[in-house]
């Protein structure tokens, strides 16, 4: 193994220990720090989540003395300000690391770099840029949030090869195999929200847990205006796993008691929107929402800007259905040169199943 | 490579040189043979369509002298009747070979096994199943027309991720990519018709020819019962291709004749139904058709089992469109468990685009 290789496989090492807290750290970054000493690790640690240390004093500890002119490897830059916890560029100037290489610069533009420049400045080598895209891929949402101010939206829907989500009765028990809807687990259990319109749990009484696949919950959010909603659903079941509701000023107060009552959190919002509900996520602290809705709000949701990644599972089957739903509502195209063309789409097969990742291109989001 | 290797890539040569008549051969099979002496191949020929000798009998004329003693391989038991042409068995005996490798034997219960018994009875060693999985894939369209009577169907549709085939206008231009559009092209050379009902001609005004990928034209089947047609469309251009339309009894005899004129071929059916359109197709001497529909006779065609094989292009796309149209109209489910699950599924990606095809399984169209 060469220099370049030896980086490379320490950075992923890094990012291995990151994804250890994946769903865990909004609103903070997944980070992982490895410190090697004369080609051995010596060190290691990762950010477990907002309030607890950051990745590199995890390292730092592990190796003690032994960090003193050792390299240490880190996927985001390492912070240079006073936030929670004292700045990580002043604890490894302290420590006498001799090296220092990241994998990607702060995505924030008010502070980015300034802590590569603080250690530089303390006379320590530092090395920018290995496996920088896996590097950005794994902190997506939190560059997005930075970025934009709000989480990162995925919308995610399983469909029967003829388009369906449901058939004309609104039964969708179930299109995918048990290894997409476990893929489904676990991706809840990477995001910070899962979120439905009102519809959804009228007609499927949906649980959106990870099922004990993963230890952690998404904060369950449901979007009603009208909160005419049933009294028996899984969602307020709050012991399993913490519900949201958010609604428009003044909707149903004798419905917002019941949910109340039930542990469910409720929060009305001026304009009961996908881009103000987001706003009001991002206030909250949020990294990353799962679109879990219906077409007519996915619809909205992709109308208005909040959502950048696409996750479409296909189940070889057919179910056919002129007025059975599919995935978006309308969004107002007549020409199929106005669809959304999506960028870095990769197609993989589930079980039986095919999994469609995709990006909406930013110019389509960045300026709704 | 040892002798099973080397039977298996016989095997494999025949079945390239039996693609060589891809969509040129109905109602016969597609067969290739290589005769083989002393490790060498000193024959090769394949079945260039009716009328015209059987494979293995350009295959003994390469071969001469050369074929006494000689081992055949061919992907199909040697026929043992006399149609257009003498029987091959009797010309294998005659020839002195030695030893015959069958692929798979004749689909037809009637005759199935007669050619392997009489090379048998002559002293002839044959050895039968060698690569059968892919000899009877390639020849599946053959064996179900064989068997059921029917012409095998393939249903083809392009779509959005999000399960539309056009706009809300009925716009469709283009949803997948030209990798998959030239697919398209070389798929329906493969196939003796192409059908579409009167919608998409008056929508979508198509071609439905291999746009010169490559030479063989499918014939382009018309069914419309009201014969309520656009005078200017390019199914009428029977220059490049020919077009057949089928239609109702005594249905506007005025297009009709507009029709006749232009060198389209008019067949009045008693009912206009895929199942009465395909064996009257089969009658013609058709293996396999290819159903380039919109949804609703897409349905009919599943439903009346008609339909065997699907082919669904999906482009990484969203459009959207409540009432904008999907794959497949209706087939009377209400309940997801009903759906019609493909067998023998691959997905594979062509270009930016992913291809799913699987079949349907036969309890639900051999019943029918």
């Amino acid at each position: 193994m060469n220099n370049e290789e030896f980086d490379r496989a320490m950075m992923l090492r890094c990012l291995e220990l990151a994804r250890l807290a994946l769903g865990q750290t909004a609103p903070n970054p997944l980070v992982g720090s490895v410190i090697v000493r004369a080609g051995e690790i010596v060190g290691e640690g990762y950010h477990p989540g907002a309030g607890h240390p950051h990745a590199e004093i995890f390292a730092l500890r592990q190796a003690g003395e032994l960090a003193k002119g050792a390299t240490l490897y880190v996927n985001l830059e390492p912070c240079n300000h006073y936030g929670r916890t004292p700045p990580c560029s002043e604890a490894l100037i302290a420590a006498g690391v001799g090296k220092v290489v990241v994998g990607t610069i702060d995505p924030d533009p008010r502070v980015s770099g300034g802590g590569i420049e603080r250690l530089r400045s303390a006379g320590i080598e530092v090395v920018v840029g290995i496996e920088a895209d896996a590097c950005r891929q794994l902190n997506e949402a939190f560059i997005h949030r930075v970025l934009y101010r709000r989480p990162f939206g995925i919308l995610k829907f399983a469909t029967t090869v003829d388009g369906k989500i449901a058939t004309t009765t609104g039964d969708s028990v179930w299109i995918t195999d048990t290894n997409a809807r476990t893929q489904v687990h676990k991706l809840r259990a990477a995001c910070d929200a899962v979120i439905v319109g009102g519809n959804t749990v009228r007609r499927d009484n949906p649980h959106l847990t990870t099922h004990q696949t993963e230890g952690h919950n998404p904060l369950r959010v449901v979007m009603s205006r009208t909160l005419n909603l049933p009294e028996q659903a899984y969602l307020w079941q709050t012991a399993e796993a913490a519900t949201l509701v958010l609604t428009a000023k003044g909707a149903n107060p004798d419905f917002q008691q019941f949910l109340l009552k039930r542990g469910v959190e409720v929060v009305e919002l001026d304009s009961l929107r996908p881009a103000i509900a987001l706003s009001y996520l991002y206030e909250r602290g949020l990294l990353s929402v799962l679109w879990e809705c219906g077409g007519t709000l996915a619809a909205r949701a992709i109308a208005e800007g909040t959502v950048q990644k696409i996750l479409a599972f296909i189940a070889p089957k057919i179910v056919g259905g002129t007025s059975a739903p599919t995935p978006v509502a309308d969004l107002g195209f007549t020409k199929m040169s106005q669809a959304l063309t999506l960028e870095r789409v990769s197609w993989q097969t589930v079980g039986q199943d095919c999994l469609m990742e995709g990006y909406l291109p930013a110019q389509i989001w960045a300026n709704v």
